[in-house]
């Protein structure tokens, strides 16, 4: 396995080394992490002290190291998504004055669901959704909401690619693409339980230029939360202002 | 200049690239990336092509680059910034629902205030400060905080450095340790209109384990603003249920 890939460059290694923090573990240990990015070892040591010595990685008091502060500080700089976070910001804060639970933001990325930002009050309920963290489409009220607002092309080669979305379709509507077809028409997507049992996501689009989600904003309610029907008004008039901020006309 | 670097790793250019984004451009050609980055043009070429395909920097229609979303989806997996401002963020959010104004979370690096965090309500004053960018220390309350609250050495290596530091001393104090004696003492910094003329700064330590600012929280309000006298135990408030969320024993 060790020196097994070819053509590989110091970027191809460098990305690999990055790629290893998948939000499992915060630090990983150089064998840990050598193994994770498929990089030999003695490969993985250089190349660790390289990146720590730039401030890619940080190394703690036992070794192991972790994505550092100047990585964060480089990519944080002149990014798209801080500028979709900027602008989402106080219009996250206002739903999160109103609703009291985790607000979040996300895009469609390689077919999956990229959280940008999240607010959590203390108290809210269970979470899975971390920031820089990926969930997947079909599951959640915020990637179907994503998908439903996508160009045709890109809800069918989704479907092409994942058959098993199309097997897991909510059993009421049992037609996946009609399913999408109806979160088009209502404007939002509600999904009770499928990350975590005890709570129901809801989501709306970020409407771009074309009509299509940029992004999609939510929440997530306690299964049964009793100002359910004041959430969908809220998230949506928060996604025009987002949608206004970052250029777009909402439709 | 061109190819004037001996001994420049990849490593050494990749890290150049992503710092010529400073911030003050979104976007940059490649002509003015590999100027800024001191890279040869031909070489620029190939690194932008390369990081482009593994999305460390993204290309616009015009060919104009920018750090890439994969570059932001790895640095703020594992984050240690990203671990302080999830513990801020509540808290954060709290002194904003009673100042109504920009509120932020910075730490000290490399003698400069980088700042992890920044709230803004629609209808703030104006505020410099940019996520992931960097202020003057001696210049900003968050700085003055952050300086005051770290261990004798760091302070003073800190005026070995910064002469000018000492010359523009608040002209009350007049004696630059003196000032941040009282700043520690009095638990808070202000300081009215040396970044901008019409705002004051406000900021308090976040405190770590042995008494020194793991970070500052402030917020900048207009000059004269009323509820001043409110701020500062509102912002002491929240300083230490970030630094108990962090899992440090306030002082």
């Amino acid at each position: 396995m060790a020196n097994s890939r070819s053509g590989d460059s110091v970027l191809d290694r460098l990305v690999r080394v990055l790629g290893a923090f998948d939000g499992t573990k915060d630090s990983l240990s150089i064998a840990a992490l050598a193994r994770r990015a498929d990089v030999p070892l003695a490969t993985a040591y250089r190349l660790v002290a390289d990146m720590v010595r730039h401030g890619l990685l940080s190394r703690d008091a036992n070794g192991q190291v972790r994505p550092g502060l100047r990585l964060w500080e480089l990519a944080n700089r002149s990014s798209p998504a801080v500028d979709l976070r900027q602008a989402a910001i106080p219009f996250m804060d206002d739903v999160q004055s109103v609703v009291r639970q985790h607000t979040q933001l996300a895009i469609l990325r390689d077919d999956e669901v990229l959280v940008i930002e999240r607010l959590s009050s203390r108290g809210s309920v269970v979470n899975q959704a971390q920031i820089a963290g990926r969930m997947p489409v079909h599951r959640t009220s915020l990637g179907m909401v994503l998908l439903a607002f996508s160009p045709n092309h890109v809800q069918e080669s989704y479907l092409n690619r994942h058959p098993d979305a199309v097997a897991s379709a909510d059993p009421v509507s049992f037609d996946f693409r009609r399913h999408l077809a109806q979160i088009r028409l209502r404007g939002y997507a509600a999904f009770d339980g499928r990350v975590d049992a005890d709570t129901t996501g809801i989501a709306v689009p970020v409407l771009g230029p074309h009509g299509n989600a940029q992004a999609a904003l939510g929440v997530v309610v306690p299964l049964g939360f009793e100002s359910f029907q004041s959430v969908v008004p809220a998230l949506m008039t928060a996604a025009r202002g987002i949608a206004r901020t970052m250029g777009s006309q909402p439709a």
